[in-house]
């Protein structure tokens, strides 16, 4: 069945019993109504949103439908994640050809169900608008402590930078698929995963938030850019040790001229960056349940700047294909998240 | 200079400055960080979005770009009204072509940034994409307090059926825009406005939800579509006193053939259609800053169906051209809100 035959409120109805099912407590007001309420005693509240528009974002050729959906609500939990707060919310605007199929749209749903129920975050509302594209635009609402945010804004000359998890495996991911590369299958899946099934780390950011750090992004446009990122928004620069780049193993082996590029600048790790003191990071590496890597230091010099630097302290001037994003007139705009 | 020009980051920077510049007291984060985070003291949270694209809920040949971000804004707005809350921050998610003008961007977002000044609403992040077509997609976060939340779901048998202000002028303007009817210059100016720039019933929310009220509705689909869904919602019927309409009078002179169709299918008013008891709808009638009408009662039998009744209590069957957002396989699913 057609999208276009089951109409909007069809739709709407199937949506609410797949997003429902598994909710723990139930909302205040649900799914149907003009807007979702809850209750909420958290002194904070947080809110982001994240569009991704077929074609642009993703393609249906290499895009399972469960996966975008999965996809589609864990860059918006990464943000969440990269505040130090919990999800909690997700309200989710869906743009949809007339023509698409009402399984697929399901499996969308599902895999969005999956991610949602595992980090108990309730898919509460949202809209369903015919569109001559598929256009998903998912809001996040979460919760923090007062005193615990990560911003982008709180890095200081003198922190070291760390990272958690390892880069490159989602842009060595969305390189094979792009050029329909054969690599060995536990290596495709691993790397098609990391792409397209990318895993928020929001328990980790809570835990930095909670034990004393204060500057945090999740990595989305790519490790160089987000770090500028912060730098910019610090006031700050960034010396970035080459060497200490937790480049994922199985890129490593399957792209060693394009590895440390894909760690740099291909983006979508969905791993977060962050600045602490030594001692804070000393701290929080034993608490964190995934790797973490220290990379550079935080400088009081050239406000905005991320230098790399080589094994020995020089500074390397990369301009690979990766570092376009960089560019202004992209066509793409950014990556989700 | 086209939005391909000035990217992401530039257009960013635009909006943040058009939205923030008005702002009464600043957000812990505001826009530029990974999620918004503001501090709140309310018990309950309410959260909706909605979408709109181009070519399916508007044409840019017809609305202007400052309506454009008023009325996606406002729609929006009117389904936290319909809760009886108060709308507190949005987020906007924007697709857009990249030959469009940033000129043209700017504009919409002003019209976004008067509306939401009006109201005290921190437009406080967001996302821009590529999108070969303008997709609108804003979710807007409110707050309520305990025990005074409107829902579809409250009517009861024996309350008396209300609406606010008069309708149809929205849909005549839509018409009048469409077949580029020529109307005298201060008729064609109101039904333009009402199309293009509704204004949210917040305060009249807030009004119905404090005295009494318990169910409401904001009217987007029509007023006989929005009922049948409070009716479906609650479990009841309902009779419509034909004659008892509030049909705009505007599009009573200029369409009046047409009149009772606009006013009871045409949609996209924006007006608080609510139920209580005769005497709450007593009382809440002196306190509101608008016209309220009574236009019919609720009844236990025949769930989910708005019989239409004319002076003389005969069921009227209306199957005009109206009705037929009714219909399944409705290619445009729905208006906005």
């Amino acid at each position: 069945m057609k999208v276009s035959e089951l109409g909007e409120f069809g739709l709407i109805e199937l949506f609410a019993e797949i997003v429902t099912k598994s909710r723990q407590e139930p909302l205040l007001v649900d799914i149907g109504d003009d807007a979702a309420a809850w209750r909420s005693d958290a002194p904070i509240q947080l809110a982001t949103c994240d569009a991704m528009v077929q074609d642009v974002h993703f393609t249906l050729s290499t895009t399972g439908w469960r996966e975008l959906g999965w996809k589609a609500l864990s860059v918006n939990l990464s943000d969440i994640a990269a505040m130090g707060g919990t999800p909690k919310h997700a309200l989710v605007s869906l743009g949809l050809p007339p023509d698409i199929e009402v399984d697929d749209v399901v499996q969308l749903y599902r895999g969005m169900a999956e991610l949602a129920s595992l980090f108990d975050v309730a898919v509460c509302g949202g809209d369903v608008v015919a569109s001559p594209l598929v256009v998903l635009s998912i809001a996040v609402m979460g919760t923090a402590q007062e005193g615990q945010i990560l911003t982008r804004a709180a890095a200081r000359p003198g922190e070291r930078i760390a990272v958690t998890g390892y880069l490159g495996a989602s842009a060595a991911g969305l390189a094979m698929l792009k050029g329909g590369l054969k690599l060995d299958e536990e290596t495709a899946s691993s790397l098609r995963e990391a792409h397209l099934k990318p895993y928020p780390r929001i328990r980790e950011g809570q835990i930095l938030a909670r034990h004393g750090v204060r500057a945090a992004i999740d990595i989305s446009d790519g490790l160089a850019s987000d770090l500028a990122k912060v730098c910019q928004a610090s006031g700050v620069g960034a010396n970035l040790r080459m060497e200490k780049i937790p480049v994922h193993p199985l890129v490593s082996a399957a792209f060693p001229q394009d590895r440390l590029d894909l760690a740099l600048s291909g983006g979508e790790d969905y791993e977060l960056l962050f600045t602490a003191s030594a001692e804070v990071i000393d701290r929080v590496k034993g608490l964190m349940p995934c790797p973490v890597s220290v990379i550079g230091e935080i400088v009081g010099e050239e406000v905005g700047r991320v230098r790399l630097l080589d094994e020995r302290g020089r500074e390397v001037r990369a301009k690979r294909e990766g570092w376009e994003h960089f560019a202004r007139g992209d066509d793409r705009f950014s990556k989700p998240g």
